[in-house]
């Protein structure tokens, strides 16, 4: 990638800000594609993201924005997705751009329900884009610390890892160190898991479980998480690196997490429909239960999931979750 | 062992007094020894300890108290110590009794700075108990959790199963849910190693850094708890089970971690000495970090343990923390 590559994320919510903020350390322009007029206009007008991190400042000079999707797609080559899964496939629905030589990053926190597929492979499945070129950046990472320039770890993985260390370097600062990794698939199925982790989590204290049934909870996490990634993606990985083990354990400790927001509120007593408008937004976890749940039932040679399976019983069996996770307890160790 | 081996407690701090508690869930006689005569005396009258837990009450036919040790490990077959790491060595040099014959439990969260020895060692090479009479108790445990009958899970560690799982019976109950696990030295460790990483949680807390750092703290202190453990005692076990990553976790993300509290003092910028002198106690974290670090100087092959070594830069070589985080920073991952 030469000098002149040029970065553009995808995406106004808080991630999307961070990782704007991140490149703006490094290039001297970077493209920004947000659906909001108005976040595009305040933006303009007061060098900041209004609704999300808006203690970060901007300067206009170095930003690309635009409310036309194909405009920023076909002028950035580097083309980071930072948008809620629940809305990736309608807003790639208005691409009009080839980008099948484009290199695409995923930032998603998710899968896309639409095709139940991580978002590197349904740019892969659906747009044709070789693996090669796809790029997956994972924490731990939560952004209103970047906003704070709190030191960050993030991880980049992609199976070219020169392209890896190439967009690890235009993100590092001096507040933010990162690393590279060629373990696409289990870094994507971590980052999706640990929704379903904090879901738990959230539930567990809705319920009135304390700090040592949270640790064991987190410890048993990471061994079930584990073993469902070694079995969709087998690979030599050291599962208590940062990008699995570490984003696991921000979001599970996290009060911030919305998973682990959306599961408290179940363990109170709200209904999932309740807790869901309550939120006024879908948790990503909801869709990643599910489909963590269907990946495991295709494989002829299931795995023991105790958490996912309890957390799926309560949220789409209408389960009892005092019941389940009484049951549950007996299942960890 | 029959139904009439007697288990008896040392130590009436509030990990002592969750032990006695979790004991007369099962057992119709509890041995209880304390050093303070004030204890002993409001327990008989006021059926609790005033000083720690205060909120458990206990049936004073069902505790066997005394102030005298001997009388105690006299009457007791199974002795369970719960006495602070640094109060150990004097208070065993009071026994007068022959206690080779007898099941020595470990529920001290350290080593004995006198010897620089893991508990377990201690007996072993001091009272010539044998490895098979020696047990360790591990969490992940608060006992403050365990007062308000919290579900926590308990891990007994011994070289003899039967025996481990004898004592996990007595301690099993509505909300303690126990495993056993033969590697009593790894375990040790563990419990040891701990402290010096909430040492560390702590310091990072109190220069500043967040809690995405935190995370990959936690995630870098597991994976060097395992190259340590590794080296000291190879055998085969899951560095992810509940008594190393679970209790790494409980005491790591504890803000009421003794451990935690003294690290944010010295990293809000007290001397070793002043914080020390404001906590009015010496955090067991404190000898682990010197203990640990010679332990692995003596080895001629040495693991890397950035982050012990940086905790023992800043409490034993008076080095700045703020300096020795910085550097410590560029080694985690």
């Amino acid at each position: 990638m030469s000098e002149t590559t040029r970065y553009a994320v995808f995406g106004a919510g808080s991630w999307a800000t961070a990782i704007v903020k991140m490149l703006c350390e490094n290039l001297d322009e970077v493209g920004w594609y947000m659906r909001s007029a108005y976040i595009k206009d305040h933006l303009n007008k007061e060098q900041h993201n209004p609704s999300y991190l808006s203690s970060v400042e901007f300067q206009s000079d170095q930003l690309k924005l635009s409310n036309e999707i194909n405009e920023i797609a076909e002028w950035a080559d580097i083309l980071i997705f930072a948008i809620p899964s629940a809305f990736m496939d309608s807003e790639l629905k208005k691409l009009k751009v080839d980008i099948g030589q484009k290199t695409i990053v995923s930032a998603v926190k998710g899968i896309i329900p639409e095709s139940g597929l991580l978002v590197g492979e349904h740019f892969h499945d659906i747009y044709n884009i070789p693996f090669e070129n796809i790029a997956v950046i994972a924490g731990p990472c939560h952004a209103e610390e970047v906003a704070l320039e709190r030191l960050s770890y993030l991880t980049i993985s992609c199976a070219d890892t020169n392209k890896a260390q190439a967009i690890a370097n235009n993100l590092t600062s001096h507040y933010i160190k990162t690393k590279i990794s060629d373990d696409i698939i289990g870094v994507e199925y971590a980052v999706m898991l640990k929704n379903i982790y904090a879901i738990a989590a959230g539930i567990a204290h809705g319920l009135g479980y304390g700090d040592n049934f949270q640790s064991v909870l987190m410890s048993n996490a990471i061994r079930e998480m584990k073993r469902f990634i070694k079995k969709m993606h087998k690979m030599k990985r050291n599962i208590n690196n940062s990008a699995y083990l570490g984003d696991l354990l921000v979001t599970g400790y996290s009060t911030f997490s919305r998973n682990r927001m959306f599961g408290n509120m179940i363990g109170k007593g709200y209904t999932v429909k309740s807790a869901m408008m309550e939120m006024n937004m879908v948790a990503e976890g909801y869709y990643a239960t599910k489909s963590a749940k269907l990946l495991n039932d295709k494989n002829t040679n299931k795995t023991s999931l105790p958490i996912i399976n309890a957390v799926y019983a309560i949220l789409y069996e209408n389960k009892n979750p005092k019941k389940v996770f009484k049951k549950l307890t007996d299942h960890l160790d």
